[in-house]
């Protein structure tokens, strides 16, 4: 059986299950348990996906101009903003 | 039993197992079907972790000025050094 998805979402369970463990024992393959590596799943040309189907990205961060640079710009959202999301989230779970 | 980890690659695999379908249960009951999101787990202080233990960021980019921000400096290499990683990847694995 072939799967494919393009989303993290589409992917089944028992697929989804098997991914982490592999990417760990490549981690250390790559020689990474010191720590200083970023795992990124991309969804999205938006959120910067360019191949369309489902892959983690393990990128080694060896210095601080080396590897992966993140920018998160914050909103800023009052108490009841929030509280109104997590009743969103909650009622889907 | 209280597992903790700072290191993704230092976390149990049958707790790895766990962790993705977990995560496409949030990302669903987030809404985010239509796709655009990242997943994104830091590790070490250098690679932007913050929280010292493994965690996982499921970050929606609702339009390019909002969400995650991402920057992944770009190294020469020859198709010798590849081979030679290729190489030291698959001692170990």
């Amino acid at each position: 059986m072939v799967d494919h998805a393009q989303f993290f979402h589409q992917v089944p369970d028992d697929v989804l299950a098997d991914m982490l463990p592999l990417a760990k024992k490549v981690a250390v393959a790559i020689g990474l348990e010191d720590g200083q590596y970023n795992l990124l799943q991309n969804n999205g040309p938006m959120a910067h996906q360019v191949v369309p189907h489902v892959h983690f990205h393990i990128i080694p961060k060896p210095s601080p101009e080396e590897g992966l640079k993140i920018g998160w710009p914050q909103k800023q959202v009052t108490p009841e903003d929030l509280k109104k999301t997590l009743g969103r989230i909650k009622e889907k779970l």
